[in-house]
């Protein structure tokens, strides 16, 4: 594709259409993109995609072709096919950072624009959204079960499609993955790629110490080391004892084994006196084959031997919950005075019920010793004081309160789009990577259980809440 | 990306310098694409990607920024570089038709190549065809479910990236659904898109009957037919009355109603009575939702009025099973005479051993009834005479034997690309389709069951068992 414009639900089409048509199409409306429930049962999720969101809204443009194809679908007017050929997005967007651990219900991304471009550009927001998001939390939750050992992402030939790998490989770096096996993933994202050798490469010599010596030969001197994959034939028995002479007659010392099958715990402990009793102690043993973080959290208590993880198709999938659900939902129109009007959506899943109104995200943080305490939402010209005391309370239950003191609060939605024009600077992969470790280093251990975490409290400012609260009371009549 | 060249797995690269060091880079290697197991537990998968994978092959090419890149590595010598700057494809492939079924342990795909070429090719091959292959089995097993209604895949959203939008919806259509929501799968791939509206465009307007006015009168004559989203509000109180009154007014007979929550079973049939009684008989209900092909065989079995479904991220992401853990193993090499010698991969893990050699796929068919029969692969130079009974063994309860008579024979690995040039027609997305439901219908029932179907046949020649066997048994002294 030359860009992806045409990448769109065609009723963002038919849509745009509509409003053209009757004269809506440059009414403003809000949209928040938001998730009602984070992945395996975590307690929180990471941001992560919105440079992709920025590039597709500045590379948007109808082609000449894309116009013919409209046209060919018979049920658009000339009027409206050449509006599309000038269509461009010319409003305003706010977006939490890419790397900031987020919460259920609360906007991780707010559009103000005309009605018919606000609309247009869901479709691909939520795609890159849900699908790095995915990625990034998944691979938060291996980074720290594998507890400070590092994860190498290697999923790619499991990835759903070309882009799911390279941007999958970009979503497990940021959220903290040390590399990846995908050399495009380095070259567009600076994520590092790494990789040896598979067991092809030991099948195309004669026996597993010639092509152990022969690699050896070509990549003594590289800058990452060798690591030799001792599992084609028996580990214990041909693998190791043919690594350990290899790595011996080349003066190898910081290489590494992979275990890529069999008992891990077992074997990387039996690995690691065969190469101890070699005089090998800093040669590394890497591990891959099905892992995920269960079964890494498992390995290491039972008190494997592991020095590195390369994970594939249940991090580039997350096979275990393999959708992250976003939605883009209207939250407010402008009336013809430029009056903001707040819209809800009302469904009988409670869980459906969206918050309306254009609002900010603050995080509040503690002074004393710098955990994240709370979300709260409120209306867009509302602002936390935090040399105030301020009290928060559940949402639904709300006799449940809590009055915070000693707190700093930080506004999470950053200005990304105004006038259509970029202002959000362009981070490197690394950059957003280092945030991102360091902010969920600012949740409290319980949130960041794999099973079973605390409640993180998003709640909603008095006067959000009242808006909220007389407009559902309103719907129910 | 320019193209996709560098979506490669780093160790392809260093394991190709180390060839071309070594001197094997030239040698004629034999590398199978199979898969173990069909994804949630069916009884075949389908075969899709192939046409991507031709492309990519076609198109293959490092760029001077490519080659820059990878001298950045520090470990590539300047004879690798310069080999590159000039690397294409030059072997042969075979492989199964795009839409075939397709069983656990048959190669997909067979690459006869110089070492370094039919390694480098790994990465794309596996992750295109794992990933068309998985959504396109997803597909049929809903479309299956679907019992005759049409399936329209509506994932974009939810996909792992812009690409497992585009081509999920492209092996959606292959799998048998009847349409996509997605805009551009059409314009590359000829799947046919639709698509209405959401609830946003309901909420813009004051009320729903406005909404709906609005919508049918710009549609009204929309070769598809308006389809009017009724659950915004209330289905039964307000959605449906209004939709009524709406195709009243604009004189709209082949309308459809959405249904998008809520349960389905019990709103479709109070919708199909209520447009029933307004003499609405054509109207048609659209149901989605969270929806698979195991709540659609439910809800149909409960009774639900359900003219067509459309399916999001269950199907899009493959969600209950989102790997196809397809793999790619050398099994064979030439010697510098030009004979071919068979190499195995054993495993302690006997699902992981492979069969060894260059081998030919038959499909035998029952001449009576059309139904297929088993799948015998075969070494390269057999032939199957279907003119002659013959016998067919398990390969692993070898006392398990059955006599063929009145079958006919087919082979199912077509030639693709031979020398390095394509040989294999471009199919339109509609002909692999047409051809994948003609395909389905020759499998028995008891192998298209959703759940505990039955194992189809994949059986080895008496020849190809032979070179197995021996191979196995020395590979244990």
């Amino acid at each position: 594709m030359h860009n992806y414009t045409m990448l769109v639900d065609f009723y963002e089409l038919t849509m745009g259409a509509g409003y053209f048509n009757c004269g809506k199409s440059s009414q403003i409306a809000y949209f928040d993109m938001f998730f009602r429930s984070v992945p395996d049962g975590g307690g929180f999720a990471i941001a992560a995609g919105l440079e992709q969101v920025i590039e597709y809204i500045e590379s948007l443009r109808f082609s000449a072709e894309d116009i013919a194809f409209l046209r060919s679908k018979k049920i658009f007017s000339e009027e409206f096919l050449a509006y599309l050929a000038t269509f461009k997005f010319t409003g305003d967007i706010w977006a939490i950072s890419e790397g900031t651990p987020v919460f259920p219900g609360e906007p991780i991304l707010t559009v103000r624009a005309p009605a018919i471009e606000a609309q247009f550009i869901e479709t691909y927001i939520l795609l890159t959204l849900n699908h790095q998001s995915l990625v990034a939390t998944k691979a938060n939750r291996i980074v720290r079960s594998a507890a400070g050992r590092p994860v190498i992402e290697f999923g790619a030939r499991r990835a759903q499609g070309p882009s799911a790998a390279v941007l999958g490989a970009r979503a497990a770096y940021i959220g903290g993955c040390a590399a990846t096996a995908c050399a495009a993933a380095e070259q567009l994202y600076g994520v590092p790629a790494v990789g040896t050798m598979a067991h092809s490469w030991v099948q195309m010599f004669d026996t597993e110490a010639e092509a152990f010596d022969t690699y050896c030969k070509t990549y003594a001197a590289a800058p990452g080391g060798v690591t030799l994959l001792v599992d084609t034939y028996n580990v214990l028995k041909s693998g190791v004892p043919n690594a350990i002479a290899a790595f011996k007659a080349h003066g190898i010392t910081n290489g590494a084994i992979r275990l890529d099958s069999g008992d891990i715990t077992y074997l990387s402990k039996k690995c690691r006196v065969m190469l101890d009793d070699a005089g090998l102690h800093e040669t590394r043993i890497v591990v891959s084959n099905s892992l995920d973080e269960y079964i890494i959290r498992d390995i290491l208590i039972q008190g494997a031997r592991v020095d590195a993880f390369g994970v594939g198709e249940r991090l580039i999938v997350s096979k275990s919950d393999p959708v992250f659900g976003g939605v883009y939902k209207l939250v407010a129109l402008e009336d013809e005075e430029g009056r903001i009007v707040p819209k809800i959506k009302v469904s009988e899943n409670i869980g459906k019920i969206t918050t309306p109104h254009f609002k900010k995200v603050w995080r509040l943080f503690c002074r004393d010793n710098g955990k994240a305490l709370a979300d709260l939402l409120t209306l867009h010209d509302e602002v936390v004081d935090d040399t105030q005391p301020l009290e928060i309370f559940d949402p639904v239950h709300t006799w449940k309160r809590k009055m915070l003191t000693n707190f700093r609060a930080q506004q999470l939605l950053e200005p990304i789009f105004i006038d259509g024009k970029r202002v959000y600077p362009k981070l490197t992969t690394q950059q957003i990577r280092t945030y991102c470790l360091q902010s969920v280093e600012t949740l409290w251990d319980e949130v960041k259980r794999l099973e079973s975490p605390h409640t993180y409290y998003v709640d909603l400012s008095q006067k959000l809440w009242d808006v909220k609260d007389k407009m559902l009371n309103n719907s129910g009549r």
